[in-house]
């Protein structure tokens, strides 16, 4: 698969070598990290808003209520700004200037559209289920014909996308480095704790693989 | 302080109960967020860019490099978005359809301005290294003139905001009680992980408490 344009609206300029342009670097973040913000335009206003999101080739999906303003937003075809971070660390350097983040963040553009088919509808569902936690569409009791019909799902074509990253340790000026302080990074991970079992459920329910091992 | 008031932007429609707008709530979710979510529009096309910050009273401090995009964009007064999350478990329900996930978010918007005046931008630095790493900015090398010169300061005041929740277990139908499978939360947290000693420290430099300890 070829690489995105480096575009007006993706090309990095500041720190340009922090940038990427192919498909698995900018796949790997966007399927690793958990949710996504979601920037569109209304009136001239700018809106953010997070939300569960999965990738299906080089789309992105999104589901909610019908209700949702976004999602009729966006299934309206209007463009769409995509961005997903996942914090690695933080960066400690001898300077208050030159400390940063460990990072690794997609912006990507697109225009979206309205899925009317159940079964791409339902396709759409799973992968958005199995992006949060693999293996649970497979034993969850899935959506009946009147939950799909109050799910509004969109498909995002990805159409211009970079991914932006800093790793490794931090860099100081020169002559910072004899002062006398601790530098270095501090890594930050996203780990699950105990699961909780709900109130109701049957005392002998053994927790599954994929929530007691899960694993982002 | 009053509560934000509910306005056309900020008004939770969908669930209206998981909606809030005080500002104990929203301050509380914005300090404790690692990163924000800045969107802003340039000729009508939404843009959305992962950003460190910091809340200083009624503001958000936003600072980078002078050539920023984003940064040049705020400061010339344009209206601004900023959204930022906190996940903090996956919820499993007996079926697809009740899946969620539990978690604190705010979406605010206001304007900025630059901050020109030196001390003001030390002040807001500071909070914004605070933000990340309490204590770290009465050790580290204060930023010094040209430092300061070289860093763009936005402050923006938060006009309009609300915070979304999600909280609890699992709200299933009532006849998928029955089904035989685990349900419940999945409770995910941002831990930190063994501190990586910079290359260039003295051995004997120690690891600071307030990263030994660092809590998210």
């Amino acid at each position: 698969m070829p690489d995105f344009p480096q575009t007006q609206k993706t090309r990095i300029h500041r720190l340009p070598k922090r940038g990427h342009y192919d498909r698995e670097t900018i796949y790997q973040i966007i399927d690793e990290a958990l949710i996504c913000h979601v920037g569109f335009v209304e009136n001239g206003q700018p809106f953010v808003i997070p939300t569960n999101f999965a990738r299906v080739e080089d789309t992105i999906i999104l589901h909610g209520a019908p209700a949702s303003r976004m999602l009729k937003h966006i299934a309206a075809g209007n463009p769409v700004c995509i961005e997903t971070t996942i914090v690695d660390g933080l960066v400690l350097a001898r300077s208050v200037f030159h400390h940063s983040v460990n990072y690794r963040s997609v912006v990507l553009f697109g225009t979206g559209r309205l899925l009317e088919d159940d079964q791409e509808k339902m396709a759409a569902l799973k992968a958005v289920v199995e992006h949060l936690i693999p293996g649970r569409w497979s034993e969850a009791r899935l959506p009946n014909p009147k939950e799909l019909d109050a799910t509004l799902v969109v498909s995002i074509k990805i159409d211009e996308a970079s991914a932006k990253l800093r790793t490794g340790l931090p860099g100081d000026d020169e002559e910072d480095y004899a002062l006398p302080l601790w530098a270095g990074v501090l890594p930050l991970q996203i780990l699950p704790q105990a699961p909780i079992r709900d109130e109701r459920l049957p005392a002998e329910t053994p927790v599954p693989a994929y929530v007691a091992s899960y694993k982002r």
